[in-house]
């Protein structure tokens, strides 16, 4: 665990910086919005982790795959939520995922700027440190006529996929729109009761699955089945997994 | 404007310990969330201001208007961004604003768990104290294809705000959702170009003009002419006046 917590520190140091400077945007072919921040960060925890863990895979948002056949595979986004970074909201949030042979084992949700951490470790009680409060535990919520969804954007869907989630928003007691990797944290804090959204790569997942498991929430895709690598990147997160039966058929 | 600085602290000292904790959520009329924290906060506000200023006006979201005749009126809105508030985002915001004969003359967002607070006075130039850094000028951006656009949920709009402001979110560059006030103290700062929303109430918008326009910026109503407290609720907020005249064609 340590290093991973080493590695955010190290991503933490180059972004902070960057965060609400004039740093140029360049728009990728997928629109989505990519930043030198992004870059160096993701450099930087690479050569980290390949330096400390060299027979281990990685895997990244800005640099692709290494070793994807090891044991081990560390999966990386050093933003999420380069549009709340981009446009100075303290949300986004660095993510360092750890698979073994597939199973997220750990994960680190780090906001460099809020200087919160979660930390997830399979089989362990999920960690968060914060300077604003909050604890981590998930909160009971049996049924979705009294739950807090979030989502980070009604664009996260394909076509298929909004009128699917719209069942789900329509049941919801209230949606509350943007958040990427943080809205998962609140699940875990107990603030947020489900996360439903689409169009997600491994590195917007890997990591969030020990932190909200290790809190007592669930993750799983559409179906309700455990996340993997080729998962569709359809993702339902739950505080509650009674939640669950409710929101898969839904979507169904 | 010491005045309304110590009133923004009073509130956020209500305010903050609240934050995150386990305080129980009550269901108005509109299904929007009030809590504790903001009657508790509008009632040391009221109390506070009173004192200070016995024949100005006040109006707040939970209790009412007073002396709404006043030459001076004081608008309020304790937690604008309670489902943030709620859901333990710190992205919402204490709004102390007033008004001289209905002119905004005086403004402040006070984000009491960053931490982060924005002053704006009619004349002035937007002053802004952050731990995460930002200046208060807003940036040029002369069409909406270069332009961030925010706004805080799609559920914002009445049905035919909806297809109005969709006109607006194609043609910008990028539309982030969530914030409330937030998003329009990033226009202050001159990280998001554009908000534009509906059915916004005065405690809603009257402290935020002063910020933005002693920024650089402007606030209009959706036909692009000065909000009063007759106006519909129907808000454009830019960090370049150049990018009016469009928005208000697209709306209209």
């Amino acid at each position: 665990m340590t290093a991973a917590e080493a590695a955010a520190d190290l991503a933490g140091g180059i972004i902070r910086p960057l965060f609400r400077s004039g740093l140029l945007v360049e728009a990728k072919g997928d629109a989505s919005p990519v930043t030198e921040a992004d870059r160096a960060a993701e450099r930087a925890l690479r050569a980290f982790l390949t330096e400390r863990f060299p027979t281990h895979g990685i895997m990244g948002e800005e640099y692709g795959t290494e070793r994807g056949d090891a044991e081990y595979l560390w999966v990386l986004d050093p933003i999420d939520g380069t549009r709340a970074f981009l446009t100075g909201r303290p949300l986004f949030g660095t993510l360092i995922g750890l698979l073994h042979k597939g199973q997220p084992v750990l994960g680190l949700i780090d906001q460099p700027v809020t200087r919160e951490r979660w930390i997830g470790v399979a089989g362990q009680p999920t960690r968060f440190t914060s300077p604003m409060g909050g604890t981590a535990a998930c909160r009971p919520c049996a049924s979705l006529a009294t739950a807090e969804l979030s989502c980070t954007s009604p664009d996260i869907f394909d076509a298929a996929g909004t009128a699917r989630f719209d069942r789900v928003r329509q049941a919801a007691r209230r949606v509350t729109w943007g958040g990427d990797c943080y809205a998962y944290g609140l699940i875990a804090l107990g603030l947020v009761d489900a996360v439903v959204e689409g169009t997600l790569k491994p590195w917007d997942w890997a990591a969030l699955v020990p932190v909200i498991e290790g809190a007592g929430g669930r993750m799983t895709d559409w179906q309700g089945q455990a996340l993997t690598l080729h998962s569709k990147g359809e993702v339902i997160a739950v505080g509650d997994a009674a939640l669950l039966p409710e929101i898969v058929s839904l979507l169904s």
